[in-house]
């Protein structure tokens, strides 16, 4: 269970070259088989499978809170050394039958509508979150540099996304890296969720970009502000704004922009 | 059909608050029906539907090249306004089945293996690549410098990812851009396919990093090298080293490092 490796590269550098000995990220594939049925394989960097199973399961909405007490197992797959096989053993009531027989699979490296067929599929559904805590923008900065400051596996690899939470205050909670940018939020979310600290959590921080699917992940996670280095896509701002939620982009040095519900914002 | 929309947003900056109006990369979702049968959702960029939707058959060995002469039709999605779904009639000899009924779902915004259920589904089978021709290293810069030039979706909105393809000789054939790594790759390959110029490409470039799914697609295309301006994962470099290809990662300026088959690519 490593998170990075080294290799051997070949440096170019315009007429000179140079052997070189690089980390990289490691990318491996785990499948999560639920009650001894496949249900979903996703590349993953390895090392914190607990969290990252028991995140996806909550933040897809295929296991309800009530059936994420289980004992997580894992062992190697047979048949291709190396690979993870996650066992997942949940009372049936807690599964979303629907999503096991319709959707099969719902995540991978850096997605989270994976395996659904049909556009009906991909709302959420629920009430829209009412932070009860407006946040101060002006906390935002030092939530930056303590994520960046945290980014070990990115310093040595260059390859891999962050995902952080904090509280309202700016509290640092917990930070998880990955190569899969939707890992890197189950994680996170997976590690309070273990820790029953999920409801401290305010504010996702990622080192990239916001798409649908963080948005989405959130939504379920019940944290109401999303902040990110890099820009967001257009459907998570639309959806961020139907679910009461704050997205804000580029949130680099002193500034940031909010796209949805900016009155849930302050300064100072 | 718009790649990019414009989005009101509140900017902090220090201790100063001003309006502005950003342009955000569109994502959206289409649905793919193959014979009528729902097959896919995947969040993409709008504007290149039936190059992507070429490409992420192709790329993804759903259908195979003698059904991809299909006509490309969709339409707006009555139960979701605003969403698209695209019909493909194609002889059923031309459909895996197995990918059909199995892993039923294969691609989204940003990955290659959704769908997949078992460990066993994420193999690449074939004979590996083997190069003609050399890659000279050198040519690199001057790909890297006309890819971010074309990334005009890039300038406006900060939010999207670019694949480009190009002659071993360096010479640009296509760009596209999109919310999703994927997509981009898929709307490259979609286009020269259509244009029955798949044959010429030898280099794939990316705008992020590459991944399992990156090299999966690349050599399902038979394109041998692929360059990144960021870091490749470990698992990438190891496909690519058994399928014959050469990953080039952190190509920026004039340097670029070369992690799998280095004895394919050349100095001057």
């Amino acid at each position: 269970m490593t998170a990075r490796r080294q290799f051997d590269g070949v440096r170019f550098d315009g007429g000179e070259l140079e052997k070189v000995r690089d980390w990289l990220s490691v990318e491996e594939p785990i499948q999560i088989n639920i009650n001894g049925k496949p249900f979903t394989i996703t590349m993953r960097t390895p090392g914190d499978d607990p969290f990252l199973v028991k995140g996806l399961l909550f933040t897809e909405g295929v296991v309800t809170p009530g059936g994420l007490g289980y004992e997580f197992e894992s062992h190697e797959d047979p048949k291709n050394p190396g690979n993870t096989i996650a066992e997942i053993q949940v009372p049936p009531i807690f599964v979303c039958d629907q999503l096991l027989e319709k959707r099969s699979l719902l995540s991978n490296a850096s997605c989270g509508i994976c395996g659904k067929r049909e556009l009906d599929d991909i709302r959420v559904d629920g009430e829209p979150l009412q932070p009860e805590r407006a946040l101060d923008a002006s906390r935002l900065p030092a939530m930056a540099e303590r994520m960046r400051t945290d980014q070990s596996s990115f310093d040595h690899t260059g390859g891999c996304h962050a995902a952080a939470l904090f509280t309202h205050e700016g509290k640092f909670l917990v930070l998880f890296e990955d190569v899969g940018r939707h890992n890197a939020v189950d994680k996170a979310i997976g590690f309070l969720l273990d820790q029953k600290q999920l409801a401290a959590a305010d504010v996702l921080f990622v080192s990239g970009r916001i798409s649908f699917e963080i948005v989405s992940k959130a939504f379920r996670a019940g944290i109401p502000y999303l902040a990110a280095v890099s820009a967001p896509s257009s459907l998570a701002v639309q959806m961020a704004e139907q679910c009461g939620m704050s997205v804000l982009g580029f949130c680099r040095g002193q500034r940031a922009t909010v796209y949805s519900n900016p009155e849930n914002v302050r300064q100072g």
